[in-house]
């Protein structure tokens, strides 16, 4: 494994091609410290093409890499060393210091792990500054992906659940591939963006995923082998009812004996194999999985059991959050999907171990393209937790449409569930507020080493892996939010567009300007403000109004020829709203201080009531669908306009997706309108094609 | 094949039940012709128990049954052979002549054919009737079954399109069963009820299918070698791409000479295996099925080239006329996919080659509860028509919900395009007007030896059939109206009562009168006043009243808050409504004059639209779906009446599935009246609950 060729497959390098350019290439280079992750920065070198790399201290270098440890030891000015290590003293394991001194790049952390990530983010920069000062430690210990992969399918390929970017990565023929090179390379960009841990199957765990554990250990240790030389902890998602379905024993209830031994049992064979494996990811009573309901236990009896057969060897539970009644009457007005992940944790706050982690989608629902933050973020001071944000495009265009995700992360990040800040910016919020209560306050390193962020990978065998090249943003902006709080969602764009492609300023500022604006153009054309879910069912691809209104999802509209919306309110609806701290509860409880955005997901208004932008509500949704498509078509002549400037495939084939975007939102923008118009029978302002 | 054991294998019986409680078991029969129908009466009789059988004549004997030349050589009185002679003489080729005489039952025919359905025509008769004198011919000689079996499934059986009875019983792993008891029994089945001719593969053909005549003609001919047995002729449908997909040649245009070829070569093949072949089934040029319009030829170059290929063996051309635009914009008022069969074929009459037969669904779109009847099929007076019937429950309840097809069928034979008929009644009217323009004298006898019915099989590899045991009197009731124009409905289902069950008059009565409301149920309770299509996409069981609104299908209500309903007429609408002959395109052209059935399919109207009945469409919505439930609920308890005098396992089963239809009327009555509700904002005169 330490022979290059075969470490480093040949792959779309995504915004490591960049590296291919660094004049670290053409310099003398120095990793002075021995270990596994300095390997792979010997490695990483050779890759990008740098021919002149030592493994100890040489004069006349230009680049010296090595943890604080190694550099005492080698011969460097004592000023320096003190300057070093004082400077690593102020990050954390996991940080780095990038120092210049006299034309030298000092890359030092406390931990090797610390140079992996220092050194990636040396790569970084454009040129060998002679003013190169920076300390950075992660905003966030945990920052996890999770792949819903599955290992059986209809083909031979692992299927990836709700993936766009072709089949899995990590399973062939109901096994994990034998040929591992995509893989390597995969390690390879999470770690250049901080990805520590990485959960390989799908939370919906089929018959053969549920054996992985049991049958192919050996397999899974080969696989860990790859992740550790990239600082990433292997997960797997197990089912809970395993000691039923794997173990023969005829109980999973998490309080029976048998069962705790089961996975204790279960667990130590797994460590023996792989001695630093993460730990488990759980859906459990959620979507038909089994879980300790049936058991009569409750989810701190099913996480906190297999959290005891972890904490020997320091395993983390990761228990999701996501738990509803998917088996909902659309007659009955009174049950409120919104309100049930809150109504069933938030009273369990302080009853989890402390090596369980509780992973809550970003919003009540299910990764809407617009949903207010959820609750549960807030109502949770004593117990780990994790925000899980979706890569993959679900609701959000299937890696067809363009929808740069960061840029929605970051407003979730910002929500303070102290109330709401009438004057600050977004980015600036996030970072100045992380003493606060915002959501990337309450998942950051100061609530302990296990808070952070997980999402669901976007990634699949497609040569680009994302699909669309442009869908690589959303994977690279997840590592970065998740790593730093002192970044915006826009600079993240900036960063990847320099990284990725090789265009001159007005190029980047175009692209730039498309790609941060996409979530906005695909709301414009989708659901209206906060209603969600009008998608074609089981696809969640292109329109279809009353597609889940009549649905057992608990996912409704009520659309009427008077109005529309979900009245979630305390005084007149399902009493939603008042899960939120006081601030944010009368935002939302009234009408006239609720956001445009939301309207519709808290309120049930006619359609002539007034937005605060001075536009009836059904005015809005005809402006706004006809802008959307507007927005499409721009979007499709600014990308044309860089032709010359993109290799033509990738060109080519972002182009083919804009087109179908493009359809896709004259389809929306058509079918919305003519639902309201037929509904509501006003007709638009603007006197536009309505059919 | 002649030990009758593995012959006639233990399976459902059916409708057959009743000839193991027949008089002939216990009576001296003889069986005086010879030939291979005869082997199967000889071997039928055996299975039924008849202990007396010979075969030769013999005196004292109770039961006599032979072809006419037969009787001749045969020492029969003079008197009594002039009689049968002159009898037989006013059938048909396929007709037969029961005849009592002194005590002694005589089946004669002029074919052996004629003797086997004289047989079960016998097996019917409740008693050895002394004063029996009866003499049939088949209204129709082609009566048909099209199969919608897969080769290729997921799993190793073979699925079946539509179909709702358990996998294929033709194929299995990709071949053709080995197994054939099943097929035996089916044969049996069919010749019992007068079907002369089978398609078993789906008409969408897939790649393995594309196949089967070069692949698997030794396995065909098995199958034939079956059929042949029974008096049926087995099709197979064919790929109209089969050139080009499985002959290697790089053109499938029905005017090249290399495929024509192609075809003739292959057609003989066949039939040097299987020497009375009956044909190809052809659906070309529709749902993407590839056809002659790709080389830019006309149906009836397609057509008639498959024509001169089977020409020289007396082969039949089945060439479907579901031709319509599944690619339409729902924005597009001008396309009317009702048009399309009849704007295809019509202006084709006459150009078809004389062994070709155009198969024309019932209605104009497809096999909906309520639609117009096809006035495609009186727009062919010079040319061969066979009318496409639906037994498989598609859009009438999935073998689930209870839907007595034949009722629905009598009311499109009874059709006549002579123009309305203000006094007669349904039954007598087919029998009556065999002379004018019905449906059912279109696809008569009178037409011609290639005129009749083919109907899709509601067959699959359960073990009573159809799944729902009460779904088998579609399929008895199919085969009944194919074969007689004299039989009303109402009285096929009292015989397949009465042949199926043994029940006393009053529980006769009972489960008659729910099964012969069965489609009034289901139409109440579905949508409303033929506008057809408000299901669920793709399965087609529930509702999903915009399920196909904007859709590519063609299959709108066009539903806003002021009315509904689509319009063909000429003055102002799609002019579908001028494809009928004046008597019928008056009718439907003004909305005063239009039955209130069909009021949605021809016209757009106000909600306050007053019915013929008085009631307003609202009204009748609500009112309508209220009742259809109520239905649903006489049906349940009128079914658990029977419970003691029906078989447990059939008793149960029928009882789950109507419960099934309980909540799925309920489901229908609660969305369409929301949705209607929520839409018009016209409250139900009557203050139910609508949600």
């Amino acid at each position: 494994m330490n022979d290059d060729e075969s470490f480093f497959a040949t792959s779309d390098p995504c915004w490591l091609a960049a590296a291919l350019r660094h004049p670290v290439r053409e310099a003398a280079v120095d990793v002075i410290t021995s270990g596994l992750l300095s390997e792979t920065i010997a490695a990483e070198l050779s890759v990008i093409g740098a021919t002149d790399v030592s493994r100890s201290l040489r004069p006349g270098s230009r680049v010296v890499i090595g943890t604080v440890e190694a550099l005492r030891g080698a011969e460097i000015e004592p000023g320096l060393i003190a300057e070093l290590t004082w400077r690593c003293g102020a990050v954390s394991d996991e940080g780095f210091v990038l120092l210049s001194s006299k034309d030298v790049v000092y890359i030092a952390a406390l931990t090797e792990r610390g140079l992996l990530y220092g050194f990636y983010r040396f790569l970084r920069e454009p040129h060998l500054r002679p003013d190169l000062a920076i300390a950075e430690s992660p905003a966030r210990p945990i920052r996890m992906l999770n792949h819903w992969d599955n290992m059986h399918a209809d083909s031979p390929l692992g299927s990836v659940e709700r993936g766009y970017a072709g089949p899995s990565i990590f399973f062939h023929d109901g096994r994990i591939v034998i040929d591992k090179r995509r893989i390597i390379d995969y390690s390879r960009l999470l770690a250049s963006i901080g990805i520590n841990a990485i959960a390989i199957n799908n939370v919906n765990v089929h018959q053969t995923e549920a054996r992985l554990l049991v049958d192919q250990l050996t397999e899974l240790a080969d696989l860990a082998d790859i992740f550790r030389r990239f600082g990433i902890a292997l997960f797997v998602s197990v089912d809970f009812a395993a000691p039923l379905s794997v173990g023969g024993l005829n109980t999973a209830d998490p309080l029976d004996t048998n069962v705790e031994h089961w996975w204790t049992e279960l667990t130590a064979r797994v460590y023996r194999a792989i001695p630093d494996f993460g730990g488990y990811l759980v859906k459990a009573d959620s979507e038909g999985r089994p879980g300790p309901f049936e058991y009569g236990r409750g989810h701190a009896d099913g996480a906190n059991m297999l959290a005891r057969a972890l904490r020997p060897f320091d395993g983390t539970v990761f228990w999701r959050c996501f738990v509803y009644n998917a088996q909902q009457d659309w007659r009955d007005r009174t049950t409120d999907r919104a309100r049930a992940a809150f109504g069933h944790f938030a009273p369990l706050d302080g009853t989890f171990d402390d090596n369980v982690v509780l992973q809550i989608k970003t919003g009540p629902m299910d990764f809407q393209v617009r949903e207010p933050v959820s609750p549960l973020l807030g109502a949770l001071p004593k117990t780990n937790l994790a925000v899980e944000l979706q890569i993959t495009q679900e609701y959000t265009g299937h890696q067809i449409d363009l929808f740069y995700l960061p840029r929605t992360w970051e407003e979730i990040l910002d929500f303070d569930f102290d109330g709401p800040h009438a004057d600050s910016g977004r980015a600036s919020q996030r970072s100045s507020s992380s003493e606060g209560r915002t959501v990337a306050a309450l998942t950051s390193a100061r609530r302990g080493r296990r808070a952070g962020m997980v999402a669901v990978s976007n990634v699949g065998a497609d040569a680009n892996w994302t699909g669309n090249t442009l869908a690589q943003a959303n994977l690279y902006g997840y590592g970065r939010l998740a790593w730093s709080d002192d970044i915006s969602s826009s600079e993240i764009l900036e960063e990847w567009i320099r990284l990725t492609f090789d265009l001159d300023d007005t190029d980047e500022h175009a692209l730039h300007h498309v790609m941060y604006e996409s979530p906005d153009t695909y709301e414009q054309y989708t659901a209206p403000l906060g209603v969600g879910w009008m998608v074609t069912p089981h696809t969640h691809y292109g329109p279809s109004v009353d597609g889940y209104e009549y649905s057992k999802w608990g996912t409704y509209h009520f659309a009427d020829h008077t109005g529309i919306g979900v009245d979630r309110t305390v005084t007149t609806g399902t009493g939603y709203a008042g899960q939120y701290p006081t601030g944010w509860a009368q935002q939302y409880e009234f009408v006239e201080r609720c956001p445009d955005e939301l309207l519709l997901f808290f309120h049930h208004v006619p359609y002539t009531h007034v937005l605060h932008t001075g536009s009836t509500v059904i005015q809005h949704i005809y402006d706004s669908h006809f802008r959307g498509v507007e927005q499409v078509e721009n979007m499709v002549s600014t990308w044309n306009s860089l032709r010359e400037r993109i290799p033509s495939p990738v060109h080519d084939d972002v182009n083919s997706r804009l087109q179908l975007q493009l359809r896709n939102a004259i389809e929306w923008r058509d079918q919305v309108c003519t639902y309201f118009l037929r509904k509501s029978g006003i007709a638009d302002a603007r006197g536009r094609r309505i059919y």
